[in-house]
């Protein structure tokens, strides 16, 4: 039976799983693929490349459901573009990294929900005060940018914070239905998941980028400015990028004075990588959830096994004693035993 | 009806709730009453003052069940405590920060389980090659030392490491029965809380500094040497302490290498400070679980406040449909409702 939640019931969805709107690595097609299989796919943003966002858009104008995300920052450097994605009819718009009032009216003017992502109590209370509808507390964990606190930490202060007037989903480090299940028992009401569906066919990532998050354990990424400050993209404070380490992070790692005053030959280097899909000077976006991620499926595969893992989990509590209950719990008989010991 | 586990049938508990063994914080009245509470209380080694563990075990001795818990790479230097420690008959001794191998022998040969507290996958491998028979997977969360991954990401990578030979905890950031109910989710047996029960009227800490850990929220602890360069206390790499923020955090955070160059003289002012309880100087240690914490308890009803509301989350699994499910999942009908709608 499908867990349902004041999420799930507030987007009209089966599972409570959102696709993150990773930059282009969400494009249409995992959007798509995300909300047919029952959970809500969110399309990304981007940093503002109109003619991608109308063509993207344009793929899912009389589909549903689905979100679109934005960065806030960015997005208020061409507000317009928010007209470009409220055309498409989105039932959500998801706002990360800045204040979300200034936008908050056109998107409920046009009926969509506002989901902000928060990475502290401070910029909770701001995205609800700018009238967010879903609140997403993102824990350090979550690949590309985000703070510093940890999903263990954030999503229960949330909560407390939300005190049930709007749903909180959990996002950072979720990969599988454990981590569902966990995020539920935290207070969240579903989860956003970003790098388990960058490993899926339907992401528009580079093949190679996806096998390194495959092969990749939970040691193996890491929270930091190296990577924005070698594409002269100066994120606001404070937040950073979660990556895989390549040889480029360990080269500048503790030089980040240094890599700023080369600033422009670095670009140059990153840029020409990039294109060349050289994945140990470009970056690989990814959380630390890597360390569960050991294959690229469908994307509608990925949804079908958190949901019914989490699923099982719910109903080993459900069905009958605790002895019912999976692993690691005790096995038939061994809670009475114990108990009569 | 308490929740068992395998770790619950492996030291004869009622609740999976471990106390940490926090320096001389978790003294042998904190331990004696966690146990009681029916949960497992550890008396904490600290860095090797003999006549203190004598003096802490002698008030142990004939009590049960109680751990106890050392800083391996400090019990190296003086081996012989741990048969002071042993010879108080504990049912576990917990080894963390060091390669457990040389002391293992000893701990079983004397019909101790042995705890190993980890920090990644290697010293997981290391643990149960050494004969561990409980791990404990450690986050970033945790107050004192600890390393730098979080606790959504090493908890599911060490369950699935160990493969249910051995009885995974969890440790970093808990202090509900949200908390322990996430983390039985993510496949740990149990949890190790030290924040929490330091904020209890049976810890050894000073009265000021539970007040501090009361008072402050997840945004105020930090993760950093400054407090051990600033004792000249050298811990081995990767380990760093979590201590909540002070004037001395923010006076030399990002100056280490001063801090390094003038160790003599600030070690003066700092042991001044301790030994003053003036804890803007002198540290106050404390993992990002201080947000959950609001009050100043007896520790047994820690425990029993942790073990009832794990069991109500999981009671709501039990009982009946989804709709039983404490906030948030929906209420009553409202699963169903959503889901003909």
């Amino acid at each position: 039976m499908p867990i349902a939640t004041p999420l799930t019931e507030l987007l009209g969805i089966k599972h409570p799983i959102l696709s993150a709107p990773m930059d282009t690595i969400a494009g249409s097609r995992l959007t798509r693929v995300v909300s047919n299989a029952g959970g809500f796919g969110i399309l990304g943003g981007g940093y503002g490349d109109r003619a991608r966002l109308e063509a993207e858009t344009n793929e899912l104008k009389g589909f549903a459901p689905f979100g679109i995300g934005f960065i806030t920052w960015s997005l208020a450097k061409q507000p317009e573009l928010l007209d470009i994605a409220l055309d498409a009819a989105p039932q959500a718009i998801m706002l990360s990294f800045g204040d979300p009032a200034p936008f908050a009216p056109r998107i409920k003017a046009r009926g969509a929900r506002l989901i902000c992502q928060v990475q502290s109590e401070d910029m909770a209370k701001q995205a609800l005060d700018a009238g967010a509808e879903i609140l997403i507390a993102q824990g350090t964990e979550a690949g590309g940018h985000g703070a510093s606190r940890t999903t263990v930490d954030i999503v229960p202060a949330i909560v407390d914070l939300a005190a049930g007037r709007v749903p909180v989903v959990a996002a950072g480090g979720i990969a599988d239905g454990r981590g569902l299940a966990a995020m539920m028992m935290l207070g969240a009401s579903g989860v956003l998941i970003g790098t388990r569906f960058y490993a899926s066919v339907e992401a528009n990532g580079a093949e190679e980028a996806k096998q390194r998050i495959r092969a990749a354990n939970g040691n193996e990424t890491v929270r930091g400015v190296i990577v924005d400050w070698s594409r002269n993209l100066l994120w606001p404070a404070p937040f950073t990028a979660r990556t895989l380490v390549n040889d480029h992070i360990r080269r500048w790692t503790g030089r980040e004075i240094e890599l700023m005053q080369r600033a422009g030959e670095v670009a140059v280097e990153y840029a020409a990588a990039r294109a060349a899909g050289n994945f140990e000077i470009a970056a690989v976006f990814a959380g630390e959830a890597v360390g569960l991620i050991h294959d690229i499926p469908p994307a509608a595969e990925i949804v079908e096994r958190i949901a019914s893992e989490a699923e099982q989990l719910v109903a080993g509590r459900r069905n009958s004693a605790i002895g019912a209950f999976p692993s690691p719990l005790v096995g038939e008989g061994g809670a009475d035993a114990i108990r009569a010991g």
